[in-house]
């Protein structure tokens, strides 16, 4: 077999081998096949793209190019949850403790952000005390005791996706949907996940710009979790405008918190309690999805959600005070009001400018390097369908230099945009992707 | 400016500008753009392709990556000729010192061979003595003085080109007709061609097999030579079957010495014909095409043509005896029959398969470093439309060592076919494409 082949075979449309695909992934990943036949043959694929049996092989070369996570002394099926990326999502620290609260045990993997704001790991080290470097024997020790963990992610997951996703970001090769959909199955199954919940955002801010190719994308992923064993759903969610009121690590944390005591933001609340109802039904806990939203929704009445949430805290080392009293949680020293220069209703609140706004205060890393703020960042008074009055409050940003501020300001202010008809009405979900098909809400 | 940008823009169809191109080509050419990004670009170039301006500006871009070949010391307007190269293919043997013998000034740089037989320059060494190296001074006084020199390529002529070839020829982006376009003329416009006539070969033994792809990489070096004020003129010829009926360095010097006789094959001094033909009406020598075709006529007839040889070889050290009499060309030490094995009509002899057949007698190289061995070779008997009856020569393999022979045979015997009805009879030259337009003969 030589890679010169599988290139030119790929190139001129036809499909690949299992044999031929591990040969080529491996071989890349062990470095016997150089970046530049690499980068010509993710630009084919992007060309010509993958069916479904290419692109589940794919992926299977992906997770078989390292370790494995092994999840096995963790009774019940483990169910993970991965989200495409938006502007102030702040799912998982509602969601895992969320769905850990009715009895889905969860071990979490995830990573720190790259861009608006920090990642997961970031956000619960806006908690002083928390500590997210559990050795594998501690994480799965709580996981069993508490039913919930999350980590930094520490195994060697899927090299070949991590070699590869950072040719596709300097070739122009990162927007295909057979890469990308095996790039996130592949991390997924590597780490452990029996059955996986996919959280897919469309819109201006997410990465899939239009509900149709975020809908694809969803396809091919439950396609690939059908193809390997795992049971997989996707909802596909609007990410026009960004998700909740609050963009910045601390402030995320905030929302969370209010979130996990049934005063949260609707369209976060709305996200959760859909993700978390697969996410109980694929684990058993639930007969239907219906079921295991209404458990959920009894959580958070309840205060058991909430109570997870502190008990998840404390046990990883956080300050539990910080979660009963939020105010205790990391402050920006001043607060800048934003206000409308027109009266109107708001019609757009562009994700992506406010997620930019956020970044220039400090809350997000251009490069792996630098640090984050975790005090910083935007509270939206307004959202889309909202009316504004000239001179009212449209958004906060929460800030501690005052260059910072200049620019974030003038981008936040174009990310609104006023007009004097009210916008139309679009439901929060837009589909529910599972093995029997689209579910369309549009 | 950066490279990633230049790769999206062309992995979506948009059209690139003269710097972003000049930027790509030189960033490469520099080491500044890694071969990957290139690796990429390529890709994306072979599936968007490029307009007619874009191809142009890449040829420039190569031009300019290197040295200029100054030939302003000759007088006259420097004609080169290319062929896109097929087996058989003696055609610059017996064109330059016909064109040289009624006044078109023949300053050549060729290469050699990597493939079927060797290249020009293999060729000429079979006649001992020939030296390929004069000094760029020695080059231009013998072109002043006898009208013709033939040297080895010793300027680094567009090093755009050599790393991007090296490239495509590992990444399967070969065969994409604006990087073959721009490869072929950025060469020979570096090399200081002021007009250039194309020799491009269609079917089997041809880079390109079908008509219609040739006729499509004719018009795009046409428009490329249009846009770059160099006169283009391009002949499509059939490489079906060999050209001639020799094959081997030694042997398709003889046949290039009978030629220039006037006693050479129908097909190849049709090809020369024609292709010198328009290099003497370009380099000014003759009103049209035509009278620039009568006066090489003539010229093959008066012995003008033949006499030019012997001086062009003797100038450049070469045993001119050797050309009197061909037999004291290197020859092979055994000569071994091919025999028909039925009756009936020759409606196949495939172009590749005898190169190959040629090829493991010794005659071309597999790698830079092998050794060609001048003598060995194929010379056939019979060509398509020929009638041949059971047991008759189809052709004779001239060579040195049995084990390869036996290697040889097979292939030979393979590239006949032969059936009881005759072939079509088809054009030998297919179309001629020139700034106004294709004309077909077919």
């Amino acid at each position: 077999m030589r890679a010169y082949d599988i290139i030119l075979k790929k190139r001129n449309g036809e499909k690949l081998s299992k044999e031929e695909i591990y040969f080529f992934v491996h071989g890349y990943t062990r470095g016997d096949i150089p970046d530049y036949q690499m980068a010509a043959f993710l630009m084919a694929v992007y060309f010509r793209g993958m069916d479904e049996e290419e692109v589940a092989n794919l992926t299977l070369a992906m997770v078989d190019s390292g370790d494995k996570v092994d999840l096995s002394a963790i009774s019940g099926i483990k169910v993970d949850k991965h989200s495409t990326g938006g502007v102030g999502d702040k799912t998982t620290l509602v969601l895992a403790p969320l769905v850990a609260s009715v009895g889905v045990p969860v071990a979490k993997m995830s990573g720190r952000g790259l861009g608006h704001t920090g990642g997961t790991l970031d956000k619960l080290e806006s908690i002083s005390g928390f500590n997210i470097a559990l050795s594998p024997e501690q994480f799965i020790k709580q996981v069993n005791d508490i039913g919930i963990a999350v980590i930094g992610q520490t195994a060697k997951l899927s090299p070949a996706d991590g070699k590869m996703y950072a040719l596709r970001d300097v070739t122009a090769t990162v927007d295909s949907l057979p890469l990308i959909a095996s790039s996130i199955m592949s991390k997924k199954i590597a780490g452990g996940a029996e059955a996986i919940v996919l959280d897919v955002k469309t819109g201006s801010g997410a990465f899939m710009k239009d509900l149709e190719g975020s809908i694809k994308l969803a396809e091919t992923m439950v396609k690939i979790g059908e193809r390997v064993g795992r049971n997989t759903v996707a909802v596909i969610s609007e990410m026009g405008e960004p998700l909740g009121y609050a963009i910045g690590n601390s402030l995320e944390v905030k929302e969370a918190i209010a979130t996990l005591k049934g005063e949260g933001p609707e369209d976060l609340t709305e996200l959760c309690l859909t993700l978390g109802g697969y996410m109980v039904y694929l684990a058993g806990k639930a007969d239907d999805y219906e079921t295991g939203k209404n458990l959920l929704k009894d959580a958070l009445e309840s205060g058991k959600a909430y109570a997870k949430l502190k008990e998840f805290v404390k046990s990883q080392g956080g300050d539990v005070h910080q979660i009963d009293n939020p105010s205790l949680l990391p402050k920006a020293a001043r607060v800048y009001e934003l206000l409308a220069d027109e009266t109107g209703f708001v019609t757009k609140v562009d994700a992506l400018k406010i997620g930019l706004g956020a970044m220039y205060l400090g809350a997000g890393r251009a490069t792996k390097e630098e640090k984050i703020d975790h005090s910083v960042g935007v509270i939206l008074k307004k959202k889309v369908g909202d009316v504004v009055k000239k001179g009212e409050v449209l958004a906060k940003l929460h800030y501690n230099d005052k260059k910072k501020l200049e620019d974030a300001q003038k981008i936040v202010f174009a990310a609104f945009k006023i007009d004097s008809r009210p916008p139309q009405k679009a439901p929060f979900i837009k589909a529910v992707v599972t093995a029997k098909g689209v579910e369309r809400y549009v």
